[in-house]
């Protein structure tokens, strides 16, 4: 009622001249979409969903939270990155961290044992974002999985076989996509990978040889052949898993033959994924180009779960929907999920660039269009910067309401 | 890491014997989107979009939470339906609540004085939710706004003419758009009109003339010609801001005759929105037909900020820009709000309908594709329901997980 007041006040006085002290921004690490950023994310949500609709996907959609223990106990360490929501008298919810889990909670609720479904939609993480390195705390994911008890390997084909024709389509650059198993990582050390890594390097110490052995098989990049020579491995061959996770990659590799697209797959068994939900395959897709792909490489921080470059990752999570059955049945489930704000970030450099191939853009006119189109960082490299040996980076005009908040935020980054 | 080594232990063990204690649901007021509702979905949003691209409006998206104070008095009463964040160590965040405050930030944040734009996305309010009757926490907001400085009327015209094209392409029934002007309300009781009414019924009580004027006035429906008469009206003409709403509905209503869209709209004194922001003119679609939409209508509960069957709304905020901006300077806005929640449960309801015309329709098939398709009540109305002049009405089958809360859910709606 106060403020009802206040403004039929201000209606009638007319001009305004007070000074509001709020604080112009969006939450930490979130952003608004412009309509040119709009459009580049319709063009690529298009492409994105024409490849999963041609693959036979319905869609499905859940709520941006959930029930607290819902979340509980599926992301391991990460759990910490969660949003919970203040409790007002009603249930401990939470903001959804991935699409996976909520599809798991889905299918038990509603006894669905087969499924080709996609999901696009945002996911929360109170990660420490780098914003100009296309890191968000609300960033989209788009998820397509295949839930239902099929002949091996199959489904797990088809999520590869999207990964190759949304980043081929797409057109940012070569990539990869990189394929292990679980199974060969915790069957392989007999434990899980980081720990031992974590052993490796610390005071405790594994021997000489297993150290050795570790850093020899980590450095193994293959196709099926590989797989075989790792099953005929006198001391890989002891774990029952690793041979089931081998005996998987190498009949995921003729189906992936079949589908022609081993001219991109790799079997590396350096891959490591962070979720703790995968029991068996797992794969991410890199990009591998220099140039713009590379400018997005290089500027991505280090990340348990996401290689540098990474725009894809997925893989076979078969006990998930039995965490949520009330009689613990399971629904073998495999998917992928493509990291689409770093590709946001890629076509929206690739547009500028695009956009300035003019003749004679004066350095004033193209500061004004970066100014406009709200790109924060300029690099400068001129005569003088070429006689120099350096580049100049200016920082975009910031309005004076925003300045303190900048300062912080440049301050806290360094 | 617990659950991993539990995830693995599973793998290994095979079947799973565990009973989890998971609460198998959705937040209070919230709901998944199976793939059939997400069709109609899509063809409800393909309708709207179409509209607003015709009408040349770009978009943005903006995120889902936004510091708490930028949603601090924007909403007057309503304020404590906000779903706040909890503080996890960073900034205040609450969830958005209607789309409107965050579009007169992202204005005020980025300086803009002129954009038609559109914003297709979900927002929260912590309301007692219904569910059955198409009203949620978690529920789609579909806006259409134009900020800028044009002739008076022209923006506020057009968005009228936009709430006649969707309404009347998405074929849900007759209706009828309900015009008023807040300083006609606020002009003509020199205090908010709740206040008024809620005088008039409590102890304190109006003079009977005073009452019966108001009465009077509030049963007053019309077109061009009831303004004209009102701007003659002795007691209404001694108001300036009446006279100002009263004049804006005259050209409003002459454009809108240009437009073609007169034979829907209808000047009503009774029409009043609870949002704080509005300053000028407001408006409201509603469903005025028999059969679907009103039963839609009858089972809507009342809503101070939403007449019963409302299916669209808005109106003039002039001076929401200005509480954002450092120096105060306003931005005109209008715009109108597309409440699709309820069209959506209407369309599902018709193509249920439609559905089920079918020859022999057997009872339990139908109980069966009720159940299938998470229909909640059947009525059922045969020979015996006839003849005892009763309906059967009969819950669909839920699972045992679920009953509790079930029962909890129906014994708190009683």
């Amino acid at each position: 009622e106060e403020v009802s007041k206040l403004l039929q006040l201000k209606a009638q006085i007319g001009e305004d001249d007070g000074k509001h002290q709020f604080v112009l921004k969006t939450a930490k690490g979130t952003r608004d979409y412009n309509p040119k950023q709009m459009a580049i994310r319709e063009k690529v949500f298009n492409t994105i969903l024409g490849c999963f609709k041609r693959h036979g996907a319905e869609t499905i959609d859940t709520p941006v939270f959930e029930l607290k223990e819902t979340l509980t106990g599926k992301y391991g360490e990460d759990s910490k990155l969660i949003y919970d929501l203040k409790d007002q008298g009603g249930e401990l919810l939470s903001l959804r961290y991935d699409l996976t889990v909520p599809f798991a909670r889905y299918l038990a609720m509603n006894k669905i044992t087969n499924i080709k479904r996609y999901h696009i939609a945002k996911v929360y993480r109170r990660d420490n974002p780098a914003m100009t390195r296309g890191r968000y705390r609300e960033f989209y994911q788009c998820d397509f999985d295949i839930a239902g008890q099929y002949d091996a390997m199959i489904p797990d084909a088809e999520c590869l076989k999207i990964v190759y024709e949304i980043l081929s389509e797409l057109d940012i650059g070569d990539f990869r996509i990189k394929v292990n198993d679980r199974r060969i990582l915790d069957g392989m050390f007999a434990m899980p990978w980081k720990e031992v890594r974590k052993e490796m390097v610390s005071e405790k110490g594994l021997s000489e040889e297993v150290a050795d052995q570790i850093g020899e098989y980590v450095s193994l990049q293959g196709g099926m052949e590989l797989a075989e020579r790792l099953l005929q491995d006198q001391k890989m061959s002891q774990s029952k898993q690793a041979c089931a996770g081998l005996t998987d990659i190498k009949l995921l590799f003729s189906y992936l033959q079949l589908f022609q697209v081993t001219d991109k797959v790799v079997f590396d068994l350096s891959l490591a994924r962070g979720l703790d939900y995968y029991t068996g395959i797992i794969y991410e897709g890199v990009l591998t180009q220099t140039g713009i792909a590379a400018e997005a490489q290089n500027s991505s921080g280090a990340e348990e779960s996401v290689s540098v470059g990474s725009v894809a990752g997925g893989g076979r999570y078969d006990g998930l929907v039995g965490m949520f059955d009330p009689k613990g049945r399971k629904v073998p489930c495999v998917g992928v999920s493509i990291g689409i704000e770093r590709i946001f970030s890629i076509m929206e450099q690739k547009a500028e660039a695009e956009v300035m191939y003019k003749k004679n853009p004066k350095l004033l006119s193209q500061l004004q269009y970066c100014e406009d189109s709200g790109i924060p960082l300029v690099a400068i490299l001129g005569e003088q910067e070429l006689k120099d040996g350096v580049v100049k980076l200016r920082t975009a005009d910031i309005s004076r309401a925003d300045l303190i908040a900048e300062i912080k935020r440049k301050t806290s980054e360094a």
